[in-house]
């Protein structure tokens, strides 16, 4: 399935101000987050590497738009969204002990840990710097107060959900409430705070504030579930994953999840004696394949996704919005779900 | 030396400010940060270990209340800086693979590394959090804004410093300068930011404001270089650090940048080659402090300390202040400078 145009509308917007942003700072801890962007190759020459979807800017973008905001002031916010994510996907990356993003070398794999660290902490304070900006455009204070409030609870919630994702690798009581709150902080929260930051560019109603927030809660939860599907049934060539890497990392990913709850007692005891083992193997994965298949766990899974698309569809049909508006989240909330990259 | 009356006067106030900010956050991923502070031991029961010295909340304050405000109004700046100064040490911890702090085992010693970089970064967002109660106790919006400026801005420096102190620990062509570029931001930009914030909360003038500013610079520098020495002849019992530890740490403190800029070349090639050792043994420490006693490296050490513990009493002085808060900070410049822990 295709990346909607609306993604791209805002993409070079996006960058400049990211760009624009990080321009004073010239240590080489900056030019880890430049290489972490896709701006510069390991010997800091200028490429063209891809830095992701931006999907949590273009969100915050398109709400200010939706309400009748130029969009263009709300870049500010947008860039802190990204620097968030990026911040949080750095470190990830050492926590995971992950080598490989997007088909580069990770951060820490090139500069090692401990400056891996010092690059992560470092984006999450320019995150504060690039939402500071919104006041030179114009901007309220009690606007900016109130967006820094929003973005540090989000982070908080965020942090929340990558430790309970950590815990979660060592259990196997988790239940399908569990997981949801994990991914609620883990993906959810930081989606929730791109719209309702970009809706509070535009709006001053609380109730508004909330209904696109709950939106970000929907696709976010769509959007996790369905990574979590490309993490085990999905093609190396497209997610820069190999196949079934989440269940080499023991991750507990709404498919196994299910298998734990409502397999039957071998089913379960099969999962958990290989998710013991130090190091999961070819034919560990395959068994693990083989159980997830007949337990129809794609399916089941992809059911879920179906569900908060749709709901997501409800609650943009609820915003009240003009139909150009409307008709781009929709094909945002169907690329999230379907997607296969 | 004792640590000045005056370190205690606030103690028992900054702890419940923390207390009360971490009573809502009930996750075990906040109990990491509860352990790190001395309130609970590895199994959670409360204990009363101990927190530290509270330097830079204490510095805060006295800021504060010199300038005529009251000072319970700047406890939330405070706490603020308490918490970037700790989510620095839990990272720190792990970015030098250390495994005791004030004789208990390190935060990521007990919850593994990927879990202590979470309890860090959250820690990180709660200092935010904390600033934005400044508010509820009367601090302006514009002054809020301005501090979680400060904040930003120091935070950056510090990572910054501590991106340079990994960097030096490969390098030899270390001068006195760099050094002292590396400790204004791994050190004495959080200790300025300090005075400056509680500063803030008593004064607009921006030349008031600056002064504070530069009287940490100059307690940060003093603090680090008297920290250097600790950390090479310090006593285990006060430091709760074993004698030479920074050196088997590789790390490029004064004493070690003197020795390498001002010592024949003989003395530079030695300590290179042990340096460049993949671990340092008893024999080569013995050697590296024939060495730094030869030059006479400490006294150098200290003679730097005293004059920058000078420059701040003058600075101190500049501040036309009332007597007690001048003699309080001069203690505080003093005890600094000549401590024993």
């Amino acid at each position: 399935m295709q990346m909607p145009h609306v993604v791209n509308k805002y993409r070079s917007e996006i960058d400049s101000e990211l760009r624009s942003l990080l321009q004073p700072y010239r240590l080489p801890l900056y030019d880890m987050m430049r290489y972490h962007l896709g701006w510069i190759d390991e010997q800091g020459m200028a490429s063209a590497d891809s830095s992701g979807k931006a999907l949590r800017p273009t969100l915050c973008l398109m709400a200010a738009e939706a309400l009748g905001q130029d969009y263009q002031k709300a870049l500010p916010v947008a860039a802190s969204v990204e620097l968030i994510h990026n911040f949080s996907l750095i470190h990830d990356d050492i926590q995971d002990d992950d080598a490989e993003r997007r088909h580069r070398r990770t951060v820490w794999k090139i500069w090692g840990k401990p400056q891996a660290i010092n690059a992560g902490s470092a984006m999450r304070v320019l995150a504060n710097v690039a939402l500071a900006r919104a006041k030179e455009r114009g901007l309220s204070l009690e606007k900016c107060e109130a967006g820094q409030m929003i973005l540090d609870e989000a982070t908080l919630k965020l942090i929340e959900g990558q430790y309970l994702d950590i815990q979660y690798e060592h259990r196997f009581d988790i239940s399908i409430d569990d997981y949801l709150t994990m991914i609620r902080g883990k993906t959810a929260a930081l989606i929730s705070c791109s719209l309702e930051l970009g809706a509070l560019t535009g709006t001053d109603d609380p109730g508004t504030l909330k209904m696109f927030n709950r939106l970000g809660e929907s696709l976010g939860i769509a959007f996790q579930i369905r990574d979590d599907i490309l993490g085990i049934w999905g093609d190396v060539k497209n997610t820069g994953k190999p196949k079934g890497s989440d269940i080499k990392r023991k991750k507990k990913t709404l498919p196994i999840v299910h298998a734990l709850n409502n397999g039957p007692v071998a089913v379960r005891d099969a999962i958990i004696g290989i998710f013991q083992k130090d190091a999961i193997g070819e034919k560990d994965l395959e068994l693990v394949f083989d159980i997830l298949n007949e337990a129809d766990s794609y399916r089941l899974a992809q059911k879920t996704v179906r569900d908060y698309c749709e709901n997501s569809v409800r609650l943009v049909e609820a915003l009240g919005i003009k139909v150009q508006y409307k008709n781009n989240f929709e094909q945002i909330a169907k690329f999230l779900s379907y997607r296969d990259h």
